[in-house]
């Protein structure tokens, strides 16, 4: 019993979403409830509006409110070089470090013979066909250091062979910033042995 | 940069509720992106349903579609019965035990000094004179066992004195399941004090 129907149904969608429980989802209504006028009306119109005008591009897998997202009509990122990204989360955070300035190609996930994806279901024909089409000559694989994401990567670049273009992938290394005492062993032997010149 | 300004923007309102920061309301977004037919449209729709037909009730402060909620409307609840919460996440967990089937009060906070929160801002005036109106026989004080919690009990129940209702509060003890090893002596102590024959 929470008020009204509409009100339990309510948090019973919210709850729903990752982070949140039957719990937090109460209280995050709750919240929105006390703020009905500043937040829970412009955050319903928000998320109706998006719903409704969000596109996955058809190049690239990324979002966008039309067919072709904002990366893949913006002539003035540099084609010839694709970063292939796991899903669009991994997209906005190299965005975010403004570093690269070509074209991205999502795939959605990762090979997984245990949930049974395979490369189509990652669309990795379609970066293959990109790739010849687009005359790529650099693609750069920003994925996972999990299991599943480099073998996925190592799919990929076996794929590429022959393609012409040259496969790269992230530099492993102390994160900037990082203290070395906090960094997992892995990490450290990883970026010994990647060590340059001063 | 996320996708599009709506994508943005949605982000930023969704980071404003309690239990999510920037970058879990990404991650709700993104997921609600994933599953816009089954889950975002829908959640948008009832978001906006809430925040139009949701109303304060004008006699107890509950939540309801209309200005008397489903509780003080229903005439099966005793009257002469008040229990007093600080809001309605209070009221709702004791509606979920089924215990009470008298009438609510909900403050909507507790007297507080250091946020200038006074008797009026919680509405205490008016509880007195529903004491008065309704003829309670007995107001339940189930308010936190906080220091701000009971300051408002103990100005309550002075208020109430002389008014013929009598004012009880929620027995303090073990909770049910609770082993006694995890609890804090506060609780354990309570419970010692106010043991009763087995």
């Amino acid at each position: 019993m929470a008020g009204t129907d509409e009100i339990e149904a309510l948090i019973e969608m919210m709850a729903r979403l990752p982070g949140l429980g039957p719990r937090s989802a109460r209280r995050a209504v709750l919240h929105l409830i006390g703020k009905r006028g500043q937040l829970m009306t412009p955050l319903a119109r928000a998320m109706g509006q998006v719903a409704e005008t969000v596109r996955d591009c058809t190049i690239c897998g990324n979002l966008g409110s039309s067919d072709i997202c904002a990366i893949c009509a913006d002539e003035e990122r540099r084609t010839g070089q694709i970063c292939v990204v796991e899903d669009v989360a991994d997209l906005w955070a190299l965005e975010r470090g403004h570093a690269f300035r070509g074209r991205y190609h999502v795939l959605g996930g990762t090979l997984s013979a245990l949930d049974a994806v395979g490369p189509e279901d990652l669309g990795i024909p379609r970066l293959l066909d990109r790739v010849t089409d687009e005359g790529a000559t650099e693609v750069i694989l920003a994925l996972a250091a999990t299991v599943d994401g480099q073998t996925t990567a190592h799919y990929i670049a076996e794929a590429l062979e022959g393609s012409g273009a040259s496969v790269t992938s992230l530099a492993q290394g102390v994160p900037v910033g990082g203290e070395l005492d906090y960094l997992d062993d892995g990490t450290i032997s990883a970026a010994l042995k990647a060590r340059k010149a001063f």
